[in-house]
C-alpha cells in the first residue's frame, strides 16, 4: 500500500476533508496574491482575499468584490483553478472517503456505487477518482465549447469569447457561482440557450457523483445486473421535485409582482433558472432584490436544503430532507418503517437526518441573531438569505456581502466552510462508532404535547 | 358509566379537544356580543369579534382591539369567563384525555400522574379534574387578592382596584396575556412586586398540570413512595433552563441597546420578565419594538418552543424541545438510547418529537411566506414574531396585529388554534395506532451528506 494512501487512511473522514480544505484555502490565498493577479491600482485587503478564497474553494460564489474589476485574465485563470480545487477536488476526495468509510463500517460500497467490483483495491479507487475527474473536466469542456462558439457573436475576439465561455462553464459546473460579467447572468436574461446550457451544467455538478457514475454505467450498458442504488433514486427524485416545486412557487409568488410585465416564457425561465440556481448554482438572470420578501424567504428555505450529498453543493442535502419528509409521511400513516422504492431506510440514517436538521437550524438561528447584532442596519430577510446561501454554498445574495463587517464576513466564511464540509461529515465520524450502552434503565413515557 | 363519559370516550383525543374548542369559541362569540358588552358607540365587526374570541379561548392574548377602550366592565367579566374556558377548561380536558389515552395505549397513568390510585374509575377522574379546577381557581384568587390589596394605592375605589387585580391575576394565571391597562404591564415597569406576582402566576399556569399535581402530592407528603415522574423532571428542568437562557441572552443582546440607560436591576427584571412571558404569558413591561432585531428573532425562537405540555401554553412544548436536544447530545456521543434521570426515553417519543418539530417548522415557514405576500408592507421580523407568538399562544406582538388584513387575521387565528390544540394532539391519534407492516424490504443505506 502506498504510504500516502496509508497516511490518509488514518485520518477520519472529517479530518481528511477539513485538512484538504485548509490546504486548498491556503493555496488559494497564495494563488490570489501572486504578482499579476490584480488589475493595476487595485488593492485587496487580507480579509477580502481570504473571503474570496473560502468562497471559491467552497464553490459558494458569495463575493465581497467585483471579480471583473479586480482580477486580470491571469487572476481569473487562478480563480478557475481554485474552483477546480474546490469542486472537483471535493468530489474526488468525497469518493475516496466514502470508499474508506464503506470499508470501516463494514458497508459494502457496491451498495453505494454499483458499477465497479474491484474498488477494494487501491487501483480501483484511483481509477474511480480518475473517472470522476475525467467526467467533470469533459462536462466543463463541452460546456465551454458550446458557450464559446455561441459567445463569438457577442465578443470581438475569439480569445475573449473563449475566456467568457470557459469561465462560465467552470463556474456553472463546479457550481462556483462567480461571474466575470460584473452582473452574474443578468445580461443573458432573455437568452434561453445560454440559460439552458448553464442549468444543465449546474445540475450535473449538483446532482452528486454517484448519480453521474451510475448514469454512465447505466448508459454504457456493460453490466447486465446493473440497478440504480436507492441513494441515486432518492436524491434524483428529491432534486427533481425541488426543482419543480421551486419553479412553481417562485412563479406563483412573483406572477403579479416582479414578473407582471414579463411574457409567459420569460417568467417561466426566470422562475426555473432561480429554482435550479438555488440548489447550489448561485447564478442569477434577474435582480433578485426585486423579488418579494416571501420569495426571498422561500428561496432561503431552498438554499438551506441545498444539493445532493457528494456533489459540489452544500446545505443539509437533498437526502436529509427527503428522509425527514418520508419519515413524516410514514409517521402520519402510523408506520414505523420507512419504505420506498422497495427498500427500507435504516434507523441510523433517520437519526442522522434529524441530527443534521436540528444542528443546521440551530446554526442558522445562531448566525441570524449574531449577524443581526453585528449588522444592525440590514434587514433580517437579507441576513437569513445570506446565511442560508452561505450554508447551502449557493452564493446568491440580496447584495449585502460587501457591506458586511469583518465579523460578518468571518461568520459567513465559517458557514460556507461548514456548509461545504457538511454537518454530516462531523456526525459521520461519530455515527460510525456506536458506543454500546453498558446498562439499561427502565423506560418511561413522557408527555410530548 | 355515565352516558356523557361514554360519549366523550368514543372521541379520539384530538376530536375531543377540537370539539371543545369549537364549542368554546362559539360560546365566546356569543358572550362578546351580548348587549352591554361594548362601550357606548363602539362597533366591533365580526372578524375582530371572532379574533378576540379565538385569542381568548386559546389564551393567546393577541388583540386587534384595545380591550379597555372597547369593553365595559361587564364585557371584561365576560372576557375573564372566556379565559377560564380556555385556560382551566383545557387543563381539565387535557387531564381527562390523558387518562383515556393512558388506558387506550395500555399505559399505566400512574407513570404520568403518580398520586392517585383510583384514577381508573370515573370518580377518580372527576376528582382529579375538580382538583385541577380548584387548584387553579385558588391560584387565581390568591393572585387577585395580593394584587387588589396592592393596587388600592393606585386606584380611587376598591372596586376599581379589585377589577384590575382580578383581571391581571386571571390574565396571568391562564396565560391569557390580555390587559385592561391599554398598554399591557408597561405601567408596572419599575414595580417589581407586581412583576414578581405576575411571573409566579404565569409560571404556575405554564408549567403544566401534572407538575402542579405532583408538587401538591410531594408537599402534602401523604404517599411515602412518591417520586416525581420523568415528565415532571424533564419539563421543569427545561422550563427552568429556558427561563435562565432567555434572561441571559436578552440581557446580553440589549445591554448596550435598549437597556443601556437602565439600572442593573431594571435591566435584569426587564430581561427576566420577557423571558418568563415568552414561555406563554404574553405580557410585557417594556415597549418590545425597542428591542433589537436579534432579540426579536431570539424571542420568536423561545415562543416557538412554548410552554409545558398539558399546560395553558402552546408551541412545540418544552418536552418536545428537550427530547430533540437530548437526542442530539446522545447522538453526538454515539449512543443510541437517550438516558436521563435514570430512565430511558422511548423511541416512539423521539419520533413524535421529530414529527412535531418538522411539522411546526413547515407551518411557520408556510405562514411566513403567506403573510409576507398578504401583508407586503410588514417586515419579516414582525411577521415571524407574530406567527411564533400565535403558534406559541404567547400573545406578544411587535404591534402589527390590528394592521393585518382579514386573510392575515384568519391565518393568525388558525395558528393560535393549532398552537393551543397542539400538533401532537393530531399526531397522537395516529401515534397510538401502529400499523403493523405486513412485509419487509431489504434495508439499504443512503448517503446523508
Ligand atoms: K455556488
Ligand atoms: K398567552
Amino acid at each position: 500500500m502506498h504510504p500516502i494512501f496509508r497516511g490518509i487512511r488514518k485520518l477520519t473522514p472529517v479530518q481528511a476533508i477539513v485538512s484538504y480544505y485548509f490546504l486548498a484555502i491556503a493555496i488559494s490565498v497564495g494563488l490570489l496574491n501572486l504578482p499579476g493577479v490584480h488589475q493595476q491600482g487595485v488593492q485587496v485587503n487580507f480579509i477580502d482575499s481570504l473571503f474570496t478564497s473560502v468562497s471559491a474553494v467552497s464553490v459558494t460564489g458569495l463575493s465581497v468584490l467585483n471579480i471583473s474589476e479586480t482580477y486580470t485574465t491571469f487572476g481569473i485563470a487562478m480563480l478557475m483553478i481554485i474552483l477546480q480545487l474546490g469542486g472537483i477536488g471535493i468530489m474526488s476526495l468525497g469518493t475516496f472517503v466514502w470508499l474508506l468509510i464503506g470499508k470501516k463500517i463494514g458497508l459494502r460500497e457496491r451498495q453505494l456505487i454499483m458499477i465497479d467490483h474491484n474498488q477494494h483495491s487501491l487501483s480501483g479507487v484511483v481509477n474511480l477518482i480518475i473517472e470522476i475527474i475525467r467526467l467533470l473536466l469533459l462536462i466543463e469542456l463541452i460546456g465551454a465549447l458550446l458557450l464559446t462558439v455561441y459567445f463569438t457573436q457577442f465578443y470581438d475576439t475569439f480569445s475573449e469569447a473563449f475566456l467568457q465561455g470557459l469561465f462560465a462553464s467552470v463556474s456553472a459546473t463546479t457550481n462556483g457561482g462567480f461571474d466575470i460579467t460584473g452582473e452574474s447572468m443578468i445580461p443573458y436574461h432573455n437568452d434561453y440557450f445560454v440559460q439552458i446550457i448553464n442549468m444543465f451544467l449546474i445540475i450535473l455538478g449538483a446532482i452528486g457523483f454517484p448519480v453521474l457514475i451510475e448514469m454512465k454505467a447505466f448508459l454504457s450498458n456493460k453490466n447486465k445486473n446493473f440497478r440504480f442504488s436507492l441513494f441515486t433514486k432518492i436524491t434524483t427524485l428529491t432534486f427533481g421535485i425541488l426543482l419543480l416545486v421551486g419553479t412553481v412557487v417562485i412563479l406563483a409568488l412573483e406572477m403579479f409582482n416582479s414578473f407582471r410585465e414579463m411574457s409567459w416564457h420569460e417568467a417561466f425561465f426566470t422562475a426555473l433558472f432561480h429554482s435550479v440556481s438555488s440548489r447550489s448554482g448561485g447564478l442569477v438572470t434577474f435582480d433578485i432584490t426585486e423579488f418579494s420578501q416571501g420569495t426571498n424567504v422561500f428561496m432561503s428555505a431552498l438554499m438551506f436544503i441545498g444539493a445532493s450529498p457528494s456533489s459540489v453543493g452544500g446545505g443539509i442535502r437533498t437526502t436529509t430532507f427527503a428522509i425527514a419528509i418520508l419519515f413524516l409521511i410514514n409517521f402520519a400513516r402510523g408506520k414505523n418503517e420507512i419504505q420506498i422504492f422497495n427498500r427500507e431506510i435504516q434507523l441510523i440514517d433517520v437519526f442522522r437526518s434529524f441530527a443534521v436538521i436540528i444542528l443546521a437550524i440551530f446554526m442558522v438561528l445562531f448566525a441570524t441573531i449574531a449577524l443581526s447584532i453585528s449588522e444592525p442596519t440590514l434587514s433580517i430577510t437579507a441576513i437569513v438569505f445570506e446565511i442560508t446561501s452561505a450554508f447551502g454554498t449557493c452564493g446568491m445574495s440580496l447584495g449585502i456581502t460587501s457591506e458586511l463587517s469583518s465579523f460578518g464576513k468571518s461568520l459567513i466564511m465559517i458557514l460556507m466552510f461548514v456548509g461545504r464540509v457538511g454537518l454530516i461529515s462531523f456526525l459521520f465520524t461519530i455515527g460510525g462508532r456506536t458506543t454500546k450502552t453498558k446498562y439499561h434503565y427502565p423506560k418511561e413515557r413522557v408527555i410530548i404535547g
